[in-house]
């Protein structure tokens, strides 16, 4: 099951694109989950003539979403026509959070279910998936204001699933209540467009966005939530995303040799 | 309505307990939260006497809880008696998180429902309420594995409603997408046992505690949060109730002045 695994280009941030993509075909791992920035530097075209040379398969493109910024419907576009050029299958929205001195929270995010309305139908004559991804709640305010799977299944009900799709990603959605139930009907629902993997460890840094903790280090259980996605009905590739200065600091290679030690003896079966 | 205003004695931290209850008396402010730990220091009878004396009465007692620590269940019926004898109708119960090294939430959540089975009936001999209350998602790995007002409400729901109910407090529940709809529920099934409020405002601080944001400054929808409860059937109090390092660093006074004006602005009718 090891070529499940995928690497996420932001859990080794600062390793170079060709680097990353040179890494991942010498470790025998096939899949990378790459952001728009650092694919924008290296070039478009260039990237995806990189992926195809080394065979390494784009797993998802981060991120679009962020609806409530000004041009976001166009950026949005352009988003997908970046994940369809680099073969990626999966476009990740992070719907955004209130905009600046605004406590309109069903506003905010009425305006994902009207954007996803906008970008689904585009997104499908690309062929890609468009993919919702809820945030933990400590994010609500200022980067998502979908905060539950339950939450983001809703807003992807009115649309084909081949278009929308939702994020299962164990960092954000461990502690709720629903989300072994809520799993399973997005399996139902053939909603399941990509699985990412992150610990929880406290205390929260400031800020709480680069908390995450290396798979294995905190308190989710993170095999139980693979086979519940397994179970679901998903087959595709999982990917390690974690934010976090630490594993910043340290070479790419020695970073995703950990994350595979980490991913055999945490995600896999024992 | 600014009857229904107390002060939870956090929010003024280092304000020591008598001055509290003579400075509310002084703003003709009539309900405090009062704390196990500046009670026990200033004496149990002696605050009661305290209270009676000058016309303040306790609205609640934090905290009992933490059923996952060694000697829980004794300590909590303490907390029973001390809620008693201070004349406080709620005895607020945060459930703790997981124990160390644990990574069983479910089992956690049992033992949280295991321990509420043997305090209720003994909080019904006292004539005091336990209070579940859900804390943000942010703090379910170490203070709380009760994350939301609907899973409050089902571990209320074998407890007669006069021995269990649920806090509703806006800056732990403000996010959920199923708020307003489970503070009806709440209502319906007679648990509204006490109304917090408090802001959230961004960045959050390392170790995300301290975090809470004075009414008006953040982004929860105070009024229409109270106005939940209101129409839910309750007219209890309502604690402000604030974690914050600024305000702890300023005199007492000028702390209860503050929040006296921004709960007239903020969460009480235009």
């Amino acid at each position: 099951m090891i070529e499940r695994f995928s690497l996420n280009q932001w859990t080794t941030r600062y390793w170079p694109l060709p680097d990353v993509v040179a890494g991942c075909a010498a470790a025998e791992v096939r899949g990378v989950g790459l952001w728009r920035e650092p694919v924008a530097e290296y070039g478009l075209t260039r990237t995806a003539k990189l992926l195809r040379e080394a065979g390494v398969r784009a797993t998802s493109l981060c991120r679009g979403g962020f609806f409530t910024a000004d041009g976001a419907l166009a950026d949005n576009r352009r988003a997908v026509e970046e994940a369809a050029e680099l073969g990626a299958p999966v476009l990740v929205l992070v719907s955004g959070g209130l905009p600046g001195g605004s406590r309109d929270l069903d506003g905010a995010r009425d305006r994902v279910a009207d954007a996803l309305a906008e970008l689904a139908p585009y997104a499908g004559r690309y062929g890609v998936r468009l993919a919702i991804e809820p945030l933990h709640p400590m994010f609500c305010s200022d980067r998502c204001v979908v905060a539950t799977l339950g939450q983001a299944l809703e807003l992807a009900a009115p649309h084909p699933p081949e278009q929308v799709g939702v994020v299962v990603d164990t960092y954000h959605l461990w502690w709720d209540p629903d989300a072994y139930r809520m799993i399973g009907r997005a399996g139902r629902e053939d909603r399941l467009a990509i699985f990412q993997v992150a610990d929880w460890t406290t205390p929260l840094p400031a800020g709480v966005l680069t908390g995450r903790g290396l798979l294995g280090d905190g308190c989710v259980e993170l095999r139980r939530l693979r086979q519940a996605v397994d179970a679901a009905g998903y087959d595709g590739p999982i990917e390690v995303e974690i934010f976090n200065e630490e594993l910043w600091a340290m070479p790419g290679p020695r970073v995703l040799a950990l994350c595979l030690e980490r991913f055999r003896e945490h995600v896999l079966d024992g």
